[in-house]
């Protein structure tokens, strides 16, 4: 093991995109739906759509335009605009929040499951994600994740990329930045928390965005891990 | 099941007392430790000094005469002063920091894994404990402890029984104070619950202050369940 690795105590875990394939699991759900009510929907463009709304909003957040707001309710917020930007009508107050959950639960990619478990033998495992903490609690109910703890940006009241974030994760667990391993599907993630001293791994999600629709899938030398997924994570830090 | 218990969705645990065995873990512990140097010190008089002194020191932040500390550091506070009073001396830094520790690495009650596990199956389990979270996370990492999440008097930054702490953890599972339910071996700490809407079972202890040393341990009708272990209170919630 290279020895940089040695004093890692603790993993930090993106969600969405790194954990779970949020755009296949809202594409289905949605479809589901649509069929049992007979819409007619690009629902790919739907979930794109949806997730494109996603940063924009934290942004507004982030520049004080919001105050303090979570990912369930800034996700409700862009659906009330989808819905009318698709065409969908009628939907009950009920069934708008139901739809709004299908982020609570979104389905992992394959790897997932058993690459934490191997891992959690050896580090502490915690999600670091923008998701709320209930979104997070429920999708690892449903999808069977087995963190350590949940931290969430509604821990420390910031979005990543604040620095707040990754140093309050690493305070809350009593390590330093460099015991603590930022886990992304995004380099955009681990290049702040880099810039905050923590490791970083960067596992390769191909088909985040669509089936072999990824992009800037390189290894970067600047990380301390490449990886191709949570299983061979796992092998390259000996678990 | 009685009809109020079945909208609860999530249990919040006490922990030190309830769940691990804090005095038989730090005497048993601190045993050992004398013994490999040779010290003759009553240690179970100087675990029961260490608990006593817990609940001023919570006092002194809750009063503002100290700033937000966590128990870790309250508790090292505490052992400086019982080194003195035991007359323990000549520990290096890295001894007095891994003597404090011992409350990172309590033992659970014989029931405790085997109840939890069958209580996650069907609710969210979740501490709400006054001790910090590092202090927590490596405590279930080391006790086997199956939670969904921590959380702690640090995630709220008040200590139990304040309203910020039960009232927090509802909010953070975006549930309804009446759908959770704390669990506890102490009867203010459930009463405090109460008072703020939350569900309330009550967990007998009899050894937590010793072997058959535990007062109070009557039935309330008051709380919603009243239970023999965990177990037991997962007969009672039909897990």
């Amino acid at each position: 093991m290279q020895p940089e690795l040695e004093d890692i105590k603790a993993l930090t875990f993106d969600v969405f995109g790194t954990v779970v394939d949020f755009r296949g699991s809202i594409i289905r759900e949605c479809r589901e739906f649509g069929k049992a009510r007979g819409l007619r929907v690009n629902w790919a463009k739907f979930a794109d759509a949806w997730r494109a709304g996603y940063r924009p909003a934290m942004d507004r957040v982030g520049r004080g335009e919001l105050p303090w707001t979570r990912i369930d309710d800034l996700h409700r917020m862009i659906l009330e605009d989808l819905l009318v930007k698709f065409r969908i009508n009628g939907l009950t107050e009920d069934e708008k929040v139901h739809l709004n959950r299908v982020w609570h639960r979104l389905k992992s990619w394959p790897d997932t499951v058993r690459g934490l478990k191997r891992l959690k033998k050896r580090y502490i495992i915690t999600t670091l994600s923008n998701g709320n903490t209930s979104l997070l609690v429920n999708m690892a109910k449903h999808a069977g994740l087995p963190w350590d703890c949940v931290f969430s940006a509604e821990t420390f009241h910031h979005y990543k990329p604040d620095p707040e974030t990754y140093l309050g994760a690493a305070a809350l667990l009593d390590l330093k930045p460099e015991q603590v391993m930022m886990v992304a599907a995004h380099k955009h993630d681990l290049r702040a928390a880099a810039k905050n001293g923590l490791r970083t791994a960067f596992v390769r999600r191909p088909h985040e965005h669509g089936r072999n629709r990824g992009k800037d899938l390189e290894d970067d030398p600047g990380f301390t891990i490449n990886a191709n997924d949570f299983i061979d994570l796992a092998c390259q830090l000996g678990c």
